[in-house]
C-alpha cells in the first residue's frame, strides 16, 4: 500500500475569546503514512474512529506557561481529546488487530502508540455504536453518574436543577435523577433541546434563552441539588432558590471559558442556608467508580433503557466548527466528530 | 423590695454601613421591676449574667421585610442573643432557683420566660466562668467544633489556613487543628493577637493588615483546608492557594457584613482542583454534636488544655460599643458582655 496522507488537526494559535475555525485550529494534510509498513517499534498503530469535542477543551487552548489542571495543546501540535481508535497492527503485549481502544488520542487519523497510558480496551459485547464510548458511555457520562453519585444524596421527592440538560452530562443527569424519583427542572438553549429533555423525564423543561431561570426557579423551586454546568448568573439565581442543606455539584461554568468568569456576588447565601459547593473534575474520582459505571450503564445503553442522542460531525476537517459549536451551545447533541468506520 | 430599673438594649434603627452604638442601638432604663414580687404566671425569672456579642449578630440588624436565615431583630425591642443567666425564682417544673441557664436571651437584666424554647440548663461541675458558656462552650465553640468535626475530614500533615484565629471560632479551629497533627497558618488583624495564635500553637501565624494572605499562601501553602471567617479577598487568594481535593469550611464572610459581599472572580477554580465549599449555620448541625461536644470540650476547658481568651465588656451600657467592636474585628478576643456576677 502506498503512503496515504494522514489527516491532522493542529493547535494553531491561541484564541482571544470563541475559537475560530481556521484560526485557532487547522486541517493539516502535510503528513503521510504508510499503515501497512510503518515501524511500530513494540508499539500498535491505531486509527481514529470517533473524536470527543468536549466544553473543557478551550481550557488547554492557552498559553503553555499559564498552570491549570490540564495541560495546555502545543501550539503546531495535533489537539489532544477522548476518542475512540481501532488497533490495525500491533507488537504491543495483550493488544491485537481489531481491539478498540478508547481513552486520550491525538486528533489524526493514524497514530502510532508505545502503551496504554490513558488508553484502555473497550469490552462491547453489545456492539453498541462506538461513538456512545465517548458520549453517554465516556467521559462525560462518567462525569454525570461520579459527581451524581458521590455528591447527589439525593431523596425521593426532592427537587433538583439541571443546566445544559440537553448535552451528554446534563441528559444523563436528568435520567438519574428521575430514576431517583426527584422532580426534575431542567433548561438549555433551544426548543428542540426543550423537547428532547421532556422524553428523557424533565419535569419542567425551559429554553433559559426565552425564560428567566430565576422565574423558573421561584416558581417551580426552592432546589435541594443543582447540577451546575454553566455558572455566572444561573448559579447566582440556583443560590437565591436553594433550600436548607441544598448541594450544588459544580461540574463545569461554560459561561466563563471564553469570555472570562463572572463574579459570583451572592456566595455568601452558602452559609445561612448549609450548602455545599462541590467542584469536581472526573479523573480525580473515577478510580473509584469506573468498574460499577461500565457494569450499571452499558446494559442500559445496550437496552435503550437510558437514552443519548448525538450530534455527528464528519471528518477532522469539522473540528474546528464542531468545537466552536460547543463553546456556544450550538450543537445539537453531544458533539461527536466521527472519523472512520472502520 | 422595691422595683428596681430594668435596663434593656433596643433596636433603634437599621444601621446602612457600621452599627452605631447610641444610633443603632440605644441603652433604655425605662423599664422597672421589682424580681421578688413580679408574676410568673407559671414560667421561671432569669437574671442575666453574660451576653455573648457576635459577628453574625448584624445580618439581624436589617429591614424585618428582607427575609434571612434568622430574624430581623424589632425595632424599639430587646436585641436577642446567645447569653448565661440565672434562675432566681420559678414555677416552672424542673427549674429552680439558682439553674444557670444558657441560650437565646433579650438584652435586658431580668426577663421572665414562659419555657425552654432555645434554652438549655447548664451542667457546671468544674465551676468554669460563666462566660465560658457563651464562647468556647457556647456557640461559637460548637461552630469550630461541629465545622471541623462535620467537614474537615484531616489528615495529619495537611496544612490548614484559618482566618479570624484569635477569635472564638478561630483559636479552638488552630486547637482542635494541631490536636490533628496539621500545619497551621493563622491570620488576624493586630500583634497582639499574632502573639495569642502563637500561643495556641499555630506554626505561621500573620497580622492580615501588614502582610499580604496571598503571598503568606504562596510560601507557605498550598492548602488542605481552609477555614473561612472573612469572605472577600481572603477566599479568593485561598482559592489560588489551594490543593486539588482541598475542604473549605465556610462559617463567614465578615468582610461583607457591613458593607456588602464583594464579589469572588475565581470560583470557577473549585471545579479544576475538585473542591468543596461548605456552608454552613451551627444550627443546622448541632443536633448530631452537641452531647459529644459537651462531653469532649467541658474537662479540657476546665483543664486548661483548651485555652481560650476573652474581651469583657462591663454592663449593658457597652453593648453597642462591643458590636461594633466584632464589626470592625477591634476586640481582642471573643466579645462577652458581663451583666451581673450572679
Amino acid at each position: 500500500m502506498a503512503p496515504v496522507v494522514n489527516g491532522r488537526v493542529l493547535f494553531n494559535s491561541i484564541p482571544e475569546g470563541f475559537p475560530i475555525p481556521g484560526t485557532t485550529v487547522i486541517y493539516d494534510t502535510s503528513e503521510h503514512i504508510d499503515p501497512e509498513s510503518v515501524p511500530l517499534d513494540g508499539g500498535f498503530l491505531l486509527k481514529t474512529l470517533e473524536l470527543s469535542i468536549d466544553p473543557y477543551m478551550r481550557g488547554r487552548m492557552r498559553d503553555a506557561k499559564i498552570e491549570s489542571y490540564v495541560p495546555a495543546f502545543e501550539l503546531g501540535e495535533p489537539l489532544l481529546g477522548y476518542g475512540v481508535g481501532v488497533v490495525l497492527r500491533s507488537e504491543y503485549p495483550g493488544i491485537k488487530p481489531g481491539d478498540h481502544i478508547y481513552g486520550g488520542l491525538e486528533h489524526k487519523e493514524y497514530a502510532i502508540r508505545k502503551d496504554l497510558n490513558l488508553l484502555s480496551v473497550i469490552e462491547n459485547p453489545h456492539n453498541i455504536p462506538w461513538s456512545a464510548f465517548v458520549g453517554v458511555l465516556g467521559m462525560p457520562g462518567m462525569t454525570a453518574y461520579i459527581g451524581w453519585k458521590e455528591y447527589a444524596r439525593a431523596k425521593k421527592g426532592e427537587v433538583v436543577f439541571v443546566t445544559t440538560g440537553a448535552g451528554p452530562v446534563g441528559s444523563l443527569v436528568i435520567q438519574l435523577a428521575k430514576a431517583d424519583g426527584l422532580k426534575v427542572i431542567a433548561s438549555a438553549g433551544s426548543d428542540e433541546k426543550v423537547q428532547f429533555m421532556k422524553e428523557l423525564g424533565a419535569d419542567v423543561a425551559f429554553n433559559y434563552k426565552t425564560s428567566s431561570v430565576a422565574e423558573v426557579l421561584a416558581k417551580e423551586g426552592p432546589i435541594d441539588i443543582y447540577w451546575d454546568n454553566v455558572g455566572g448568573k444561573t448559579l447566582e439565581a440556583a443560590l437565591d432558590n436553594a433550600k436548607i442543606r441544598a448541594r450544588f455539584i459544580e461540574c463545569g461554568m461554560i459561561t466563563g471559558y471564553n469570555t472570562g468568569y463572572e463574579p459570583i456576588r451572592n456566595l455568601g447565601l452558602i452559609i445561612g442556608k448549609t450548602i455545599s459547593l462541590h467542584g469536581f473534575l472526573v479523573f480525580h474520582l473515577e478510580a473509584k467508580y469506573i468498574a460499577e459505571f461500565y457494569r450499571e450503564l452499558t446494559p442500559k445503553v445496550a437496552s435503550g433503557e437510558i437514552k443519548y442522542r448525538e450530534h455527528v460531525y464528519s471528518g477532522l476537517e469539522s473540528v474546528g466548527e464542531a468545537i466552536l459549536a460547543v463553546q456556544k451551545g450550538e450543537n445539537k447533541a453531544k458533539a461527536v466528530v466521527h472519523v472512520a468506520d472502520r
